[in-house]
């Protein structure tokens, strides 16, 4: 009997530790993989910058190159400062009402978990700013975007947030309360984009020459097209991170995720290919990657509750909204230089009733579709109503949001930055001297 | 003695269940761990289209840039539903014969695991397929390719992968039976390329003006250097991807398996560039470039079994080879626009000998080389010979597989797609009526 | 009482093993997520070769771009295969001395952990080394530039690292046992390969034209503009893995790294951006990136160990530095082609005081403050001092370190590596038969 005494001493002294450091150890392993997890989606989802600044500047004439890459770049580093500073605390502190968070305001302490989140975070709202980038390009003064996309980082996004995915604190969104699925943001991040480049381009206007006299429309091209290539690869690769690093857990569900939004993105471009085959028209590159791009933001709501045979539908509508809408918004006189409006806007919003639509566990029921088009009708009045108002504020202020004709004519990196973006080809530019001292 | 059965009690009640949920939480932590590791290989692998699509952009004159890029990401987008489709389930699907996988088409549901798999296994497929893309550039019709394509991804590759790869589910491929090395793909993936693209380029012939009527070879320059070093260093990125997550676990071993993929790309460009320097001949960018991807293709297939000492003189050889068989074949006046078969194809080959001849654990033994030998030989076979009918079947069909020689000498960006890459640029250019009423 | 015996004997066989089997695991699982979260940081870093690859080529003029691009290309080729040869040894070999590692060269057997380790620490050796590059640009001769490369990455950048960070296998660096503060490498790396780079363009000379013959400064500008932004943004992207795989272990503290990156790079570009606003300047490009580079070089010591808001000071005081440091260094008629001397080496300078001055558990202790000085000064006396033997002595060969007026005026693309960078465009530049000879 004594040595079975010993033996469950020795257990109880053995044992029982192992069992507890055990525990500790797997509950440490744990957060660390989720926190490198949540780190490399941020950082994928930072390189989205990349993309769209290479989409929006080789879709531009090369004469306001410089001015469509600085927006992109300072909507990463004034995006950055601005929702660290108040978008963090309204999207995702203290949520009482439901309608705005209210506490976590430029965050210098907190558990070490919630700064992987932040980080996360912070580059899905520099990425909402972008959109709207492209699609004003070539005739806003810089300042004023620049002013502009402070408010998107530092409100509109964020308060629209609050509602949809709020908080993680305490509290709860009054949208995400419903039930609206919107699980990495076609609508929360896109769709408000989108709808923020439509309320910009209804305030500035097309750019000069865009449509004649008698309303016929001139296609002014893209200046480097590879440029356009490259950033769709780009945007692409980061998607992966934005979608399948959203479960915000590594888990062994992000291999459907990620193959969801590839077999989106690959049927919207095959989509448009077919349509343009059918209707004997040229296989457009830019309208080829656009209709990728749609097929991405389709499926970014629904990447984790579907199946791939709808992730597929999902991206083939997608393909279809791309090869049709960009020419009845032309009709309009909306000029849109990268087709921002369809890709993010009109796109996020499908995607948004696709994961309804097609939610795994409770297919086509109207219940949940209902509630997703109550959450894409609250990001168009939001996003369009208070980016309309804010743009129309600022095309008030002394010099108005829009840069003169002759400025326009003579190209924003000239006159906006002093630069040429590549001084030894466009030889029809010169420098005068006046422009030059304002460099030093 | 009540103490101590109480204390059993407990520590039944306790000991017990904290061990089974560790050890259920292992088991969710491990899968979970290696899934986001496939995962961001997939992702990686997936920058490969990117990678592709400058080094040949870069390397064919501006009038063909939009034409490969297009290539490129229709290989991306048709690949990704092919091997969605069918290619998964004949390369990975139940394979009795050892021949053909026959289960897990267009597969709708899965357990959660296989869908990392399948996302990983999707990049390759597209890999393999847009290798061709830039040995055929400037002289193919799009929509030929595109097919091409299609049976790559869908046919010719996962087929031959079923043997050397399959099956994950039952069965096994009879080269892997016989126990052929191929870690990443040295053959499965690289040589398959390579053998297509020289039966593309068989079937084309040259492009005009490449070899004069006494047979001197004229070098038709890339437009455009700095697409090709970028892609040089995106492929390289990539690699990294492609060799280290084919461990499928999450391992301690991926470091070295890293380190050697590195290593035989260095010691490839560092051979170059000692042979350049020997023979006082300038050294070239894009041969340098086209080195350290041999050197990648050549260590593809053993980076997990050589130690480095052996990575960087199997990377050595494959700088050799890239410095002397692309003027081999020069002379038998074979137009390979980015030496894709001299890189994928025959460094593919020779790398798939040296996981053999280097295999540390049993080194230089003629049986494992002869298997070895046995595998490079099967995917000549079968590679080549397959896209040589292929593409001859194509050519017989109206139209041709080649486009005429007015379209190839305007260009297939303007004859193709419509679209010029670099409107501002190329002067001589000139849009005509009927072209651009093809666009809308 | 049998049946406790039993079921003691039961929990022995069972209960033990099963918490033995789940500490084995979990070191496996512990070492595996470690070691990915390492590769996966060693491959954002080796990204860092083409941003800078991007930012430099971009910032010459075209004549001199594939010489540049060449210059990243083969830095990562040979830094990887002398830090393996080399440079790995007497950084982190056995250090008895504290001045030098003594062990571990050309490693070709190591425990499997150790391979991870060497991946990063060779992408590392790649990054001081290419720094020097881009300040060079445009009148090295490309075989000096190659062997000056050799020795940094093989001598002057692991010693100095063997006194900071060594070793990781017995011996401490003198430095590290004083408690110099530099976790990711401000001084290690960024301020090494700035100080290179002032000692070589100090022996090259300013390049023709960029001094006037009253001492008036000439700006030459860089041909491509885009090129920049994309290397900006591939360098951003790339530090995360910099900065936070630095850890060695993936842990929850990951976050709060990669976020005080991100914002001491936010802050920096819009310091940058306010004071070119108050000082009514235009807001250049190139500075806006260089800004944001020298916010993330100056984070790099110490975003392990301050709060964030402290990562927004950093980077503040980085941008500044940026905006007013060029114009001095100019002055005094250096021509730092990328300003690498200010972003890499002032910044770097600045970010370890920095490092030392917010060191979270012990602010502004001049104790701590003193021995950052240290370790800033003997970076400069090493780095600067053996630099600048070596430049000398390269210049003293036949030739000399710098080209001829006559190729610097042509351009070294054609002069020295017989191609150019965009023959379409490039209209004025034709090859010349003894040229095009040295091809083949």
């Amino acid at each position: 009997m004594k040595n079975i005494k010993y033996l469950l001493i020795l257990m109880a002294l053995t044992v029982l530790p192992v069992s507890a450091i055990a525990a500790e150890n797997i509950q440490d392993i744990r957060i660390s993989l989720d926190s490198i997890w949540v780190v490399i989606g941020g950082i994928l989802v930072f390189f989205m910058q990349a993309g769209f600044a290479l989409v929006e500047s080789g879709s531009v004439r090369s004469k306001n190159t410089i001015n469509v890459l600085m927006k992109n770049y300072m909507d990463a580093c004034l995006g950055g400062l601005v929702f660290w500073l108040v978008g963090f605390g309204l999207m995702f502190g203290v949520n009482a009402s439901g309608w705005i968070g209210t506490s976590h305001f430029a965050p210098d302490e907190l558990d070490d978990w919630y700064w992987n989140l932040l980080f996360f975070q912070i580059m899905f709202a520099a990425t909402a700013t972008t959109i709207a980038s492209g699609a004003m390009a070539e005739r806003i003064h810089f300042v004023a975007y620049v002013v502009s996309a402070i408010v998107v980082s530092g409100v509109i996004y964020p308060v629209f947030g609050s509602w949809a995915w709020g908080s993680i604190f305490d509290g709860e969104g009054w949208l995400k309360a419903k039930g609206f699925i919107d699980f990495a943001g076609s609508t929360v991040v896109h769709s408000i984009g989108g709808w923020v480049a439509l309320a910009g381009i209804l305030v500035l206007g097309p750019r000069l020459g865009r449509f004649g006299r008698n309303g016929q429309s001139h296609y002014l091209a893209g200046h480097n097209l590879p440029l356009v290539a490259l950033g769709g690869f780009i945007l692409w690769l980061a998607w992966f991170g934005f979608n399948a690093a959203s479960t915000i857990r590594a888990d062994v569900s992000v291999g459907r995720i990620a193959l969801n939004t590839h077999l989106s993105a690959c049927a919207a471009a095959a989509t448009y290919m077919l349509y343009a085959l059918i209707r004997s028209r040229a296989i457009l590159m830019r309208t080829t990657i656009n209709a990728s791009l749609g097929g991405l933001v389709a499926i970014t709501a629904g990447c984790a509750t579907m199946t791939p045979v709808f992730a597929v539908v999902s991206g083939a509508v997608a393909g279809l909204i791309v090869s049709i809408v960009p020419a009845v918004l032309e009709k309009f006189k909306v000029d849109d230089v990268v087709d921002a409006v369809t890709v993010h806007g009109v796109c996020g919003a499908w995607g948004t009733l696709a994961a309804g639509l097609f939610f795994e566990k409770n297919m086509f029921s109207m219940e949940i579709v209902s509630v997703q088009a109550i959450g894409v009708a609250m990001a168009f009045v939001w996003g369009f109503g208070v980016a309309f108002m804010v743009f129309k504020l600022l095309d008030l202020m002394p010099g108005g949001i829009r840069v003169s004709s002759q400025h326009e004519q003579r190209g924003l990196d000239y006159t906006e930055h002093a630069e040429l973006s590549y001084p030894e080809f466009q030889r029809d530019v010169t420098f005068e001297t006046d422009d030059l001292t304002r460099r030093h």
